[in-house]
Order: structure tokens, then sequence, then C-alpha cells
């Protein structure tokens, strides 16, 4: 799921509803506090993520409701679906310029603005949910993610992950890297970018269109998240193959947003209780994720859906397509070229590690 | 680390310091309060881990300040070392009969009053932490864990996980089945149980007496925890070997133990914040881990340490006698049973759906 077609799941051009939100009513301009008060305020969270959006939308909703049940009230974060208040991607500019206090979305979604944002998100071939949490937490990723969006006035924290994703739905068998040759894919992004190199067609089109897309012939493929979020679209009705593994994104990271003005304004205790609810919601939705994803294709295996794993020579083919795709988007951009040089080194020594830990004790399970 | 080796790396026997503490200091014992209140709550945690320990101690650390901020120091949470008010393997017991209102310690420490506890913690060839975290929160098994607990007045809480552990120190060779007849290694839990039955001979002793037994040959090997921890004690220096994988601890899941009585008394937003603190630290020590445990190998690396992989045929022997140990272990304790039933087929589930997601990720990266 990327850019465009949150953008249209989510309804585009209600500008009209986006103008009557942005009246002032939060109440984050008084003078920083220390400490704790007894003040309240009234924040606006706006999201990428159409309403009770199972998984990512249902953990922006947690987020909020944690904020309140901590501070009884005193900070209330009132949800924005995409479209409410501003359109889905542009859930960072609105937190930049302080017309809504937070925002929940995917880094990569503003990448044509801050391109090195999509380090921070997903890459192809990339770490999965618990080494990206590592490298933020523990590894220097969190500071140079401050450091990106400093210059925005936004202060980013990790708040939900989508864990392991699939390889997406196809009305072919895919054999061979041949088969990509003339591919009509929807799938946007890097994983996009790769596809073109291997000689397919990347088509692009919101969430709503891709399943008559699929089942008329206009596309010959598509990736959307994983067995959770595919089968509320009812993609196994239009196609016959599901393929793993999720390649092009072993995990998602979404972003908690905050405009660092009125993160000022907060008393201490709002500021843990902002903190912590988002590490709450970073653990919790992985947790939903690979709890419902696992049941969720359970059940479309019990409905015929015929799961295929990719061939390694296409996977070797995908990485090494995918590899040049990531080089040139971080060489394109100063802060992306940075941010890259330190990830890439520290993720290297944590996919070593991992071979005689993580990897191994799936391997032992025989 | 078990049972025996907290005990005395923590100092057993401090019986008076322990009596001291027992004096009525918190304030807990008001009428329950919804929503809010300016009482302010002082509360004792014990622990099992020794002052400032790597790690889980650092671990149990944030809690209680995550707590103090967010409550504004309405709930002050004073955390005791193992030994300072009791013993590291009685936190359980302190939280059950009130003496603490609160406990951080490894579920396994107990099953000797409570046998269920050890499935909610760790098992040999078992989940690893993603996979503990999802049948928990998302799979049912938080509400047989509260069920178990229930009879002794404490509600239990994830609070943490050392993710994926070591096989441990040797200072023999590990090539065959045959090479565990007669070894002596300090191995407690069920690993221990799994080395008797091929033939070994289990010698358990506290953490400060491991180096010195390696090091004059009173013991062949030993496993501690992971790279991190193991680091810090310094067992590269007594011990040829380092294997890998930790078969015995895919995952330890710390547990935050509450008195309910005493959790009754809080008003929800003091709820709310020690509920989210806990799932803080559930992640961020498992974030902690990830990254220094892949640090501190490739110091040990450095240091001249050989790591080794135990052999497949090996592993394959370790496996089918865990799977006895483990089934025995249920089969001893109705609530344990009722427990493994559950956890089982739920795990396995999840261990179907890694084959395409999480195991296949750490695949394709060749």
């Amino acid at each position: 799921m990327k850019r465009r077609d949150i953008l249209a799941a989510a309804g585009v051009g209600l500008a009209a509803t986006a103008l009557a939100g942005c009246k002032e009513e939060a109440k984050s301009s008084a003078a920083p506090q220390e400490g704790s008060s007894a003040q309240t305020f009234t924040w606006k969270m706006v999201t990428s993520w159409p309403k009770n959006f199972p998984g990512v939308g249902v953990g922006a909703e947690r987020f909020a409701k944690l904020v309140d049940e901590m501070s009884n009230g005193r900070l209330k974060v009132k949800v924005y679906a995409a479209g409410e208040l501003v359109p889905a991607l542009e859930v960072f500019d609105a937190v930049s310029r302080g017309t809504a206090e937070m925002g929940h979305g995917a880094p990569y979604y503003w990448k044509g603005k801050v391109p090195a944002a999509q380090f921070f998100c997903a890459l192809p071939f990339g770490p999965n949910a618990q080494e990206m949490n590592a490298w933020l937490h523990y590894g220097g990723g969190q500071a140079l993610w401050e450091e990106v969006y400093k210059p925005f006035g936004v202060l980013p924290m990790a708040c939900g992950n989508t864990g392991v994703q699939t390889a997406g739905w196809f009305n072919k068998e895919m054999n061979s890297v041949d088969d990509f040759k003339g591919l009509k894919m929807r799938t946007p992004g890097l994983g996009g970018e790769v596809l073109t190199k291997m000689g397919g067609t990347v088509v692009n089109m919101p969430a709503g269109e891709i399943f008559t897309a699929m089942q008329t012939g206009a596309i010959d493929a598509t990736e959307w998240i994983g067995p959770y979020n595919d089968l509320a679209l009812g993609l196994h009705k239009a196609a016959k193959y599901y393929y793993t593994p999720g390649w092009q994104e072993p995990s998602v990271l979404f972003e908690l947003d905050i405009n660092i003005k009125a993160w000022e304004t907060l008393p201490a205790d709002l500021k843990a209780i902002v903190r912590a609810a988002a590490r709450d919601v970073n653990g919790d939705m992985l947790d939903d994720y690979n709890a419902k994803n696992m049941e969720a294709l359970e059940q479309l295996k019990a409905d015929g859906v015929e799961v295929r794993r990719l061939p390694d020579e296409v996977l070797a083919r995908l990485k090494e397509v995918a590899g040049e795709v990531v080089e040139a988007s971080a060489a394109a951009d100063p802060a992306a070229a940075k941010v890259w040089e330190h990830q890439k080194a520290y993720l290297q020594r944590l996919y070593d590690y991992a071979e005689v830990a993580d990897k191994d004790i799936y391997n032992i399970r025989g």
C-alpha cells in the first residue's frame, strides 16, 4: 500500500472539510510547563488511514486512547481519518505547518519532500521490524531521524509496524525472471522501480480500483500489504496466485509525527505519556499483525488460494536490482546518503548476528 | 541464567534487610479511585536482579522511571535489587502476600509454586520474542496467564525479553550426541533436564562461581544468557568454544507482577500508565538486547573466541528430548496442561506462518 492508493482510498479533494478543520481549536499555545499542570490540551492527529482501517488505523486509535487514559483527559487527541482534515499524503506537511499537532503515517509517503524518510520506513530485502527497532532505539537511528525532520519542525517516533508483507497477487505463474517482462503490476515505491528495471510496467491506482483492475485484466498483478489487509480487500477473489515472501517490504514502520512547537508546550508528564504510548503501539501493532496475518492466511488457504514462493532465481535477481535502486535513491539526496551510510553498516552487523541467533532459531525447528 | 544463580548472584540470606523493608510504607490502602486523584502512591518493586544488571535490570529501572515521569511522581516505584528486600526467587511470593506491590522477574523462577508459569517465559525449541508476544496479546495467552496467577492475588504483564540466547560455553568440541555423555554442565531448568536425559550431569551454581568452576575444570560447560551478559561475566576467558544457537531459550520473557489488591486502589490513569510502561519496556529491552548482543559477539570474536554451531545431528536429538521434557512438565500439573494445550496449538500456527514470512525474509538475504 503506497502513496497514491492511500490518497484515493481515503478520498482526495476534501479540501473544504480540511479548511473547516483548520480553525484553531488546540489549546497548545500556552507557555512551556515543567512537571505537570492542570491545563487541558486538545490536539488533532491527522492520519494517512481510512476510518477504522485494520491494523495500522486501529493502532492510531489505540495511541489516542492510551494518551487520553494516562493523562486522565488532560491531553485529548482527536484522530482524523485521511481526507477529513488533510489528504492522506499531506500528514507530514500538516504537522510541519501546525495545522495539526500530530500525525500518523508511513515515513515513505513524504519521500518527495524528505527523501531520507524512506530509510526509516521500509527497504527491499531490508530489515525486519526487530532490526529496524534495534537500529532506531539503540543503534543511533533515532538521532538521525530527528536531525532529518528537525528543519521541518517535526519530531518523529516509531509507532507501529506491519511486520513481514507478501510479494503480492498474480494472475499468472511467476517461474522465471522473464515472467516479469511486460507484467502490468500495481506496485508503487522502490518495489515499483525494481519492477520497471525487471521489464515490467507499473500501473498504480487507488485501493478501491485494484479488485476490478485485476478482474478485468487491466493489470496482471498487485501487491497490497499482507494477508490481514489483503483478505479485507477481497483480492483472493480476483487473483489466482498469492506469492511470498514480501521481499519489497520485510517490514514497514509507521511514525508518529509531532509539531515541535506544540511539543514544547507540553508539561514533562504529558511528554512522557506520549513517548510511552508510541512505544506501546509500536509493539502492539506488530503483535496484532503477526496474529491476524497468520489467521488470514489460513482463511485464504481454506478459500482455495494457491500460496506460492517466488523461485530462488527470481529472488536473487530482484535482490540485485533492489540493491541498485536503493543505492541510487540514497545517492540522489545528501541527507538520505548520510542516513543510508549509517544504517547500511549497522544493519549488516545485525544481519551477521541474526545468522547465529534469530535466523537459526527458525532453522532448528526443523 | 536460572534460579539458583540469581539467588546467589544477588546475595541470599539478607533476611534482616528484607524484614526491615517490610514495614508498611506504601500508601496503597486507600479506597479505589476512578479517573485520577492527587493521591500519591509509594510502591515497592522487588526484582530478581542484582543492582544495575545489564539488560533486564536496566529494564526494571526504566519501568520505574517511566511511571514516575508519566504520573509526575504520583506513583513512585522504588526498585529493590534481589536480596535487598526479599531474595531473588521470592519475588512472586512477596507480591502475592503484599510485602511488595510489584515485582519483576522471570516467570519460570516460580515454577515450583506455579508450574504453568514457565509456559509464559521460555521453552526449548519454542517461540521467539515476537511469537510469544503475539500469543500473549492477540492469541489468548494473557487471559490464561491472569487466570493462572489470580489465585495468588497477582496480575502479570509482559515486561521485557532477552531475545535469542546462546547454547553456552564449552571447553571441548561438541561434535556428536555422544559428546554429551558425562558432560558436567551448569544449565538449570528444562535445559538441564534435557542434558540429564542426554547422559550429562547438571552442576548448578551461582553466577559468581561459574568462571572459577570452568577454569578449574570442575565443570566442562555452562550457559548463561547471551553475548551481552556473558561478556560482562568474563566467560570467554575461561572457555574455548562458544556454541550457538540457544535452543534451550529462543527467548525469555520477563514479567511485571502486581498485587491485585494494591492494583485495585489505583485510579484509572495510573493503571493505564503502569500498563503502557510495561509494554514500553517489553519492546525496549528486546531492542537493547538485540543491539548489545550483536556488539558483544563482535567483541568476543575480536578477543579470539571460537563461535561454533551445534551440529544438525545434535540439535535434532536435543529437539526430540526437549519435546519429551516439555510434555512431561505440562502433564504433571492441570493448569500447566491447560496452558500448554492452548499455547502449543497456537504456536504451531505461528510457526507455519513464519515459514512463508519471517523465516523466509532471513533466507532471501542470501
